[in-house]
């Protein structure tokens, strides 16, 4: 039994370091994962057999001696469904085994909010779309949604989505009654998504300890602790753009409150500062407002320095409370990043305690607007790449709707 | 290899459940962990050779049948001495296995900082004499101390330690010197240990997600994240007493910004809000001001109103960033919190999410001001119990003294 465990587990191991870190040699995932190379072998071997990887000769080497096979993701072969439900569209992917997307469907979302039922049937649409194109002998593993609002850990449960007007929908099991394929729906915080996609793929890979800033409308967060997302009690944590930074004359929020990061911060902080009017929104809004002041606009200067200001407070009291190695700011906060550098590294400089600070870096996403997206193919291979053999091993569609979580649709 | 690996790792969790949890059967113990009868016997009689628990019939069974060994904590046997810097007091501690002070040393500290070596002088002294009067078949199995300041993960350096102005002072080295017991010295920041103590032996047993406060001239925090703490990319995060609340019109604070919550919410804004001059400070000034404001006096009143205020806005934040399940207030704070407790309730009510306040519990510190020590100890023992049987293996003393953080003592 333990044998077996430590078996299912390597196998794990294996196709995870082959999905991020692309193709790899046998010699070298021995080294890296401690095992000799018998051991790899077999593991590859039972890994090809379930689809999930190719062996291939490496073509490149310029080395003498038997050439080292190169293990490489049947990205061709295994995929999952990825959409993500943004302030401003709705996207859907097919993301295969080692991360590429695929093949992708999108449609401009109005920000004025569409109902569950409105989101779902298009996301489904673009799902079932994307399934039938797929290839033929090509297996769906997963799928996952990232949501901009607090998700219930579990179900999927919309608990609060501000955006759209949204409290306690079942969006994660709507979705995957709708797309009909017999397989459940995983939801995720497009914040805590877009964190763990730029630690795993994007500005922060190593890293143990990043915070990721998204803003849009609001602005929400994915902070990595000790190479995990932070959780908390209940699974709603990161709420960092309900820090309150200015209690004293703050500009009213969103959640009720005032002076929250994201009401001194966020998109309408920044275009009411630039004189934009209330119908002026969006991420051409912002990036004309960052245009403007490039070209000299005092307004627009003054606006930057203000809002960036807010996120320099915010920003400081996260280092000082997390340490991180890196800050990434993702969303509209990678158009307005640039723009606020200056107040942002003032604050730092004159609110984080000196070794809280001294070796941290700030970056804008490095998988920019696919942040929270790729998060969410993340989240769909995830039970794949935890067990894989386990998962494999039953290709039937079950019969207890329960256990459709971790059971593949066969095609 | 794996079976040994797996013995030792079941005998350290097995003596985790003792030390923690107090005397518990065999049997309690088998179901715990998972193992059958005989494996638990096998690893309480190797525990009970190396001189770690003691087994003997449970006398207050008033059921028939045999009766279950009782397993508990050879506390009488097996120690750490456990030191605490603390802002004004300086405090050593012999604490058994099981986690009972069996014998202590304290003095009173100036506020006004004793230097590195006068600390040191006074802790080893205590030390010395904590050692030469434990029993004669006692081992001395670590040696730990809480400090009031930044710590550097490793080797017990502090990196800053504002109150009695040391900077990078080599602490845990000259500390494991003066003892000369052969025994280096884990040092950690009182806040962090004040956290892990009251999630371990405290008011947050059970609780994987839990902030701890921890106020005295300054306020630190320890936070649990996922049933570890927080340490960040250099193990300097937790600094919640640097988050800026006031960035408008905030009082200066010792770390050279202003507005910190430390600044606005630490003793100095009580007193000074109180109307107590510079000279007058302390755990009894902050009861004063306690017991005048339960007495109905207005400026005591307003100044546990205002100062209450800023300790409510940076609970609220640090709720809507952690959804801890529980925020517990230590030190001054202790003393502090019930007379600030409604303006606290009240931005928490305002200023955090729901979902992220729905089944948080605020709590005093249940270890009081031992807090910290008992968080000192609990370092000391962490190598025994993370392998108590590779641990005493070779109870020699070694000759590589690289080697004696893992090396128990002989006596």
């Amino acid at each position: 039994m333990v044998q077996e465990a430590i078996r299912r587990r390597n196998a794990g191991t294996l196709l995870q370091h082959v999905h991020v870190g692309g193709p790899v040699s046998r010699a070298e995932l021995a080294e890296r994962m401690g095992l000799n190379r018998s051991t790899i072998m077999a593991l590859t071997t039972e890994l090809t057999r379930a689809g999930l990887v190719h062996e291939e000769s490496r073509t490149d080497t310029g080395r003498a001696g038997r050439p080292s096979l190169l293990v490489r993701p049947a990205s061709d072969r295994c995929y999952v469904l990825a959409f993500d439900v943004a302030v401003d569209r709705l996207v859907a992917a097919r993301v295969g085994l080692g991360g590429g997307i695929r093949d992708r469907r999108e449609a401009v979302r109005p920000r004025a909010g569409p109902d569950l039922h409105r989101v779902v049937e298009v996301l489904a649409r673009f799902g079932r779309q994307l399934y039938g194109a797929a290839p033929p002998d090509a297996t769906c593993v997963g799928v996952a949604a990232s949501y901009c609002g607090m998700i219930r850990p579990g179900d999927g449960m919309v608990r609060f989505g501000p955006d759209l007007g949204w409290v306690d929908q079942a969006f994660g099991v709507e979705l995957g009654r709708r797309l009909g394929l017999g397989l459940s729906v995983a939801v995720g915080n497009e914040a805590h998504l877009g964190a763990q996609a730029e630690q795993q793929r994007g500005a922060g890979v190593g890293l143990d300890n990043l915070i990721y800033l998204h803003g849009d409308v609001g602005v929400g967060g994915g902070i990595i602790v000790g190479g995990r997302l932070l959780g908390g009690h209940g699974g709603y944590g990161c709420e960092l753009g309900h820090m309150v930074v200015n209690p004293n004359d703050g500009r009213p929020c969103g959640c009720g409150s005032s002076g929250c990061l994201e009401a001194e911060a966020g998109e309408r902080a920044l275009l009411d500062a630039a004189g934009r009017p209330a119908e002026i929104y969006g991420r051409d809004a912002i990036r004309s407002v960052v245009d403007d002041a490039d070209r000299g606009d005092p307004l627009a200067q003054e606006s930057l320095r203000r809002v960036g200001d807010w996120l320099g407070i915010g920003v400081a009291n996260l280092m000082n409370l997390f340490n991180p190695g890196m800050v990434v700011f993702g969303g509209m906060l990678c158009d307005l990043y640039p723009g606020a550098v200056a107040q942002v590294r003032g604050r730092i400089a004159r609110n984080v305690l000196p070794v809280a600070r001294e070796h941290v870096r700030l970056r804008t996403a490095a998988l920019g607007d696919d942040a929270t997206l790729v998060g969410a193919a993340e989240l769909g291979f995830a039970p794949l790449l935890a067990d894989p053999l386990g998962m494999l091993a039953d290709p039937t569609p079950p019969a207890d709707a329960d256990r459709s979580r971790s059971t593949p649709a066969g095609r």
